[in-house]
């Protein structure tokens, strides 16, 4: 589990030599903090001070107080993303507590920057209480232009979203369950195309049920795969299940419903019996016994950071292609092919919601671009490559244009 | 009361030809808003990603959880000063809301950059209820490293910065009053000099007992002035007057008892009489036959903005020192010369609080940057004069050592 395992490589192909990041390079990289605020407009003589300070702001506030809808454009809110976590869920790291999410949300703002063109700046808080974190964000409602929920604990996160999108009128979105499901629908896009399936008729094994697998397994499902059936720590979810039966308004009760027609029950193995796809959201390890039992040429993303579900020299044995979370091993599913685009294409095409239309064209937008070099290492884009975000951005406005 | 009237001039002489803001030119700066963010860290290769977003981060994060001392130096938080505005008193604008406000606020925030060195952000908030924006600033602690709150009418400021201070354990300051008291304590120790008095023996009049007023009036008895007399718009603040005496709590009771020792009574007239100093920071004009009934050599800071209480044409017929707020006359008092040395200082210093001490440091510091070149057009610094923030960062820095 230690981070100096970690061989992060700059180049395309996996096979060339990589290296190893030090405890020293991480923390220098970190002192700090990652962000920095700057002026863009001058301020080095009394003219600029007069321009962008007073007198002249004032011009700007009375414009403002007159017409709040010159709001949008006389100040950096609209299209300001704020990234809110209150610790509870950070990386696999669990409830560390709102500063410790800290160099997490920075970095988060610093890719909306770097990927999106988006400012960005992190806001953590210490309540975890849900109607106490709405009714902040509520309060500071005419600070920013949307809403990136990062790391919330499940199933709080999902009471969370629900609520900030009823309690607010601009975009909000929990990554950890939209983002990845967006990018986990692409790769499965390419995975599909390069095992010559169709994507609607995979048989789906989504491993863990917190914000991403909830997440994973109904955008699967608003796609039109049929068969998706979810594993928590109890075993295969199904309605039979007491703790399901017992609460039949979950989340988990809705996917059992709807994604586990065939009604399976039981644990990982009798998930996986003929399962074409493996989809690992959570630490739990996948034994090569149950991979074996899968269907010829299977799919398998294990997601798991740092430490994915099963090594890809392992999975490739049996699996036809193999996606992680990680930057050294091929296909890396990784949020940031998504959350920028998604952003920056409702926050340019006005959208008040990220609805499962824009969250479609995103996925597809992102699976568009890996379509012409498909092959199993390469199922999806670089997360560095440069066309993702603006494709998305274009494909989510779009989505909002048509709604 | 049109901005373009406004002549705000580049060159130190005000006798130089100055160029007329246009509208066009104003509401062009402000497009977009006047921040940017950016990371201070590359992202442009795998291994950077691994560096600053997973996996490396999840090693700043650990190491946060187990040790939050090292939010401190690992997060932006601890030097970051949010803006803090709810819009009621913005500018001399009045109540226009959180939207309206933030233009100025974004500006502040740029200028804290620019002057002090520091990132700033601005949060702006749609409620006006004091323990409601203590209660948001208290949830977002982990999130900031200081407290700038600016615009926020009075008295409900008073209150809301007590609390403030009360409830968060970094520094908070309401710029409007403190900021205002320090450079207005400075420029008076500058025109004290040139004319040939000593401050503590000064015969104050101060116009306004709003924020800027009443925070003035107190630091200039900190300062060890003892006759020091408050007007509102009911004329000579004084124990006996009916609504001073209905609240003996009140701040306008608490100088009445402590400045107007002498009983003054009545109104402008009453208080100017052999007054050596005026100093306006509310709207209400000095009336040229007011102006007579002070001392020889007389002090006029006329610091309304954009429309000073007396031009300063007018004024100087009568007074030696005349000061206002705007740039385009001599002896420009303005907030930019103590609130980014301010900051910057308790920062620097881990300091909790900002103090009376501090204040006083900072004002100290300020005039004795104008001391060697003194004159009656040249009592405080240049705004833009880059000594000013670095010698009052380092004068706060040493009051909190000697703490």
């Amino acid at each position: 589990m230690s981070i100096e395992t970690i061989n992060p490589n700059d180049a395309t192909s996996p096979a060339e030599p990589v290296a190893v990041l030090s405890d020293e390079e991480i923390f220098a990289a970190h002192q700090g903090g990652k962000l920095s605020i700057s002026s863009t407009v001058p301020l080095a003589s009394k003219r600029d001070l007069s321009i962008a300070y007073t007198p002249g702001v004032a011009q700007v506030s009375r414009a403002i107080a007159a017409d709040p809808e010159l709001a949008k454009t006389l100040t950096w809110a609209q299209r300001l993303v704020v990234v809110v976590s209150d610790g509870t869920a950070v990386l696999g790291l669990g409830d560390i507590g709102a500063s410790a999410s800290l160099p997490v949300m920075e970095g988060k703002s610093a890719l909306f920057k770097a990927f999106g063109e988006l400012d960005s700046i992190p806001l953590v808080l210490n309540t975890t209480d849900v109607d106490e974190i709405v009714e902040t964000l509520v309060r500071l409602r005419p600070s920013f232009g949307a809403v990136n929920l990062e790391d919330v604990s499940a199933p709080r996160c999902f009471e969370l979203e629900d609520k900030l999108i009823e309690a607010l009128d601009c975009p909000v979105m929990h990554d950890d369950q939209h983002g990845t499901a967006v990018v986990v629908l692409a790769a499965l896009t390419g995975a599909a195309k390069v095992t010559g399936r169709e994507l609607e008729k995979l048989r789906v094994v989504v491993s863990g049920a917190g914000a991403a697998g909830i997440a994973v397994a109904q955008m699967l499902l608003a796609a039109g795969i049929t068969d998706v059936v979810l594993l928590d720590s109890r075993g295969v979810i199904h309605s039979e299940r007491a703790d399901i039966a017992a609460d039949p308004a979950s989340k988990k009760a809705q996917l059992a419903r709807s994604g586990n027609l065939r009604g399976v029950s039981g644990g990982p193995a009798e998930a996986l019996l003929d399962a074409d796809v493996f989809i690992g959201v959570s630490s739990s390890k996948l034994a090569e016994d149950h991979l074996k039992l899968m269907s010829q040429d299977s799919i398998v993303f294990a997601l798991s950071n740092p430490d994915p579900e099963v090594l890809p020299e392992v999975a490739r044995q049996y699996a036809a292609v193999v996606a992680t979370g990680r930057s050294d091993f091929p296909n890396q599913i990784n949020n940031v092919l998504a959350f920028p685009g998604i952003f920056r294409g409702a926050l340019d095409a006005g959208a008040r919601r990220i609805t499962p239309a824009m969250k479609l064209a995103a996925a597809r937008a992102i699976a568009a671009l890996a379509e012409d070099d498909l092959s199993a290492d390469y199922i999806v884009p670089s997360p560095l490559d440069p066309r993702v975000a603006p494709a998305v951005a274009a494909a989510v406005a779009a989505a909002v244009e048509a709604e």
